[in-house]
């Protein structure tokens, strides 16, 4: 048996408490399992009284996690100090340059420095893991990037945001109003009490960033992400979804398109009978088109310490047995940089829901501004619900074929100016699956 | 860049012409991927004139798959053979011998002589990879393998037969008879002529085998599996299980238990809302359920030629990155026989299904016989159905709570011997989400 691979971790937060108690629970089994013991050996946190449920007098102690990285007590780092840059960073460079493999759960550090951060691995022949940083327990990082190696990718896309797959799914379930299920969310800890980066979608496009890059051999780079986030999402929406046989999710998706790889982080109607419209609460998935394996989907739990701690002692096994994959799936200078097309060549149906004021005329101008730049209608219901909308005026769901964004968005300024509208109309698009 | 990896493929059918179509397409992402190129340079099968859509004159051709095993041309060998012993037996046996790699889609080759092949792999440290075994494209074996590899497992199951789950749906969501579904499965193809393989459940027992090995880390071993099929399975049944919030699904189930390891494949009631339940049709899916990440579910296509080639490539995308794990993830001698329990031993719920004779004394007579052995029954549903049940009889439905088979199974005997039956009972477990 090969000699012991020492873990140093930075960061002992639940997640970092979560993997010391895995790595001592599973000792003996990852040892077999590895063909070496895996130990913990030096740990690095702000605060060193803390109450972890851990004995942390086995482990050699650092103030600075840079000092961890770069120790000679350690032949691994793990990363999980959390924030883009600051110590997260300088601690996994560090630890690269002094010829240390790095596991981190950080999707903000690896959405900004991927490419920086990959470059230093590939040079200095290292493993860079981070099957944590995506859907928590979910091996998708893996699965993207050995388990359809022989695969041509056209579309990733997943429910990668538990808060905001529990406030919709409260909101559907028990008919409660988006500002009531958020506060229930944070509450239970399922949200921040700032809630903006899990609800507007910003979480969600680091994810997306990452699962683009091993999809399709591009440069991670949330810059060019287009993100709309849960908040304008009403009961009126899940109610006419409902109807329409769809549910709303919170999707980050990826998509090749003639113009380029779309990347997208939107509310989408996703047809009720879908794998992805079945994922309830806090759970996260993910779908992959592929055109060899066709239509596969994984979901499990999107986040927690256990199942965090979890894909982190997968990557810790894979570097103890001596893999090593280009972080990303390619070389980096094999990653290219396809062009992302904006949300208006976008292609697709769309939910648009107007609240058309209750005056003659006002039906037959929405059909001509429709008709007049050739969109088609799947569907059209007006109906007046109760508490769903400003009194005097009428609720109207158009459901379109596909159709260019640019010409929905033309066409619903043409009505907007046409003066009958009560109301912002409502924009939903619908992820064909 | 490394010298390429020349593969040798024994058999030709749909999935040995796949991966050969597959290899083409993605010759240059793969090399890209894997830092070398992958070429296949011989080939084996029964017939060299059949028409494949491939030019085999690029390629030298063995009329012996043995002979392709132990030549010189090639690096990996790809049994595509099938059959649980046989050439496919001798290909991989003669390619591990002569030191060579090999993958395998063969689930009655590994249920059968899986502990040889891996104890022979290991004494010459090469790669036996079969994720194409079990479950067609879904990476269950890495998942299990790897993805997991910090994970106590405490079940998987899965519906791992796409010709009986295509059947089940079928009935269920067109109201038709076994009978009739069958023969539709047959002419689509979906069924073989003799469909006893897949619908009397062995099928999915050589690839249960293969997962609770891969699971609990017990040697590779179909004999002491419990196989019931879905023969008996009838409209009353599927009918029943929709008013009590269940679908009826064929499922494989390995599940740690006081006694053992249970492995059982047999018809399951499901509760609508699970994961499981939504997988129609041919899709396959596997859920696990571990300590850390508690629970996990993968759903993609189980068989077809292009789902599994590309199961296939991924392995040899492994092995040609250099990827050596042990083939059911821990060293052969590492891997227990931990006790198989018997299926009277089995507790969780059951449906019942009676055939009562229309006369006084007769629910009673049943009710009795379950209080006299403390089975608790969570419903009891007594509801004449126009069509499902001879005349002159009433159906009863019983489901109880959790309590052991044996018991239950006395019971029925008891209420048999009371003579109140008009048919044979039917039991259906129930599998707890």
């Amino acid at each position: 048996m090969q000699r012991p691979l020492r873990v140093g971790i930075a960061g002992l937060g639940t997640v970092g408490a979560a993997v010391i108690k895995l790595l001592d629970r599973q000792a003996e089994a990852l040892a077999s399992r590895v063909g070496r013991a895996v130990i913990v050996t030096g740990v690095s946190a702000r605060d060193k009284t803390k109450e972890r449920g851990i004995d942390l007098s086995r482990f050699v102690w650092f103030d600075d996690p840079v000092a961890l990285a770069r120790s000679e007590e350690i032949d691994l780092f793990v990363e999980l100090i959390g924030g883009a840059d600051g110590t997260a960073l300088a601690g996994a460079e560090q630890a690269l340059a002094s010829g240390k493999p790095v596991v981190t759960a950080n999707k903000a550090l690896l959405a900004r420095h991927g490419m920086r951060l990959a470059t230093l691995a590939e040079e200095m022949s290292l493993a860079l893991a981070f099957e944590a940083s995506v859907a928590g327990g979910i091996p998708i990082v893996k699965t993207l990037r050995e388990g359809l190696a022989g695969n041509s990718i056209e579309r990733v896309y997943g429910i990668l945001n538990g808060t905001c797959n529990y406030i919709l799914s409260r909101m559907e379930t028990e008919g409660l109003s988006f500002e009531a299920c958020l506060a229930e969310a944070q509450k239970l800890g399922y949200a921040e009490a700032d809630p903006t980066f899990d609800i507007g979608g910003f979480d969600t496009a680091h994810k997306l960033a990452i699962l683009a890059s091993l999809a399709f051999g591009t440069a991670v780079d949330p810059e060019g992400i287009s993100v709309e986030g849960i908040e304008s999402i009403s009961l009126a929406d899940l109610q006419a979804a409902d109807e329409l046989g769809y549910r709303v999710k919170l999707l980050g998706v990826a998509q090749r398109s003639a113009d380029g790889i779309e990347q997208r982080v939107h509310p989408s109607m996703v047809p009720k009978t879908s794998a992805i419209a079945q994922v309830m609460g806090v759970t996260n998935a993910v779908t992959i088109d592929a055109d060899a394996v066709h239509e596969l989907t994984l979901a499990g739990p999107g986040a927690g310490g256990e199942a965090t701690a979890s894909a982190i002692v997968a990557d810790i096994a894979d570097i103890a047995r001596g893999v090593r994959s280009a972080p990303f799936g390619l070389p980096v200078a094999a990653l290219t940089s396809l062009p992302r097309p904006p949300m208006r060549l976008h292609q697709g149906g769309y939910y648009i829901r107007l609240s058309v004021e209750d005056r003659p005329g006002a039906a037959a101008a929405i059909a001509k501004r429709m008709a007049e730049r050739e969109i088609s209608l799947e569907s059209i219901v007006q109906r007046r619900r109760p508490g769903t909308i400003a009194s005097g005026a009428v609720p109207v769901i158009l459901v379109t074929y596909a159709t260019h964004e640019q010409t929905v968005r033309e066409a619903l300024d043409a009505v907007v100016a046409d003066g009958y509208l009560a109301a912002k109309p409502q924009l939903i698009r619908i992820e064909r699956e």
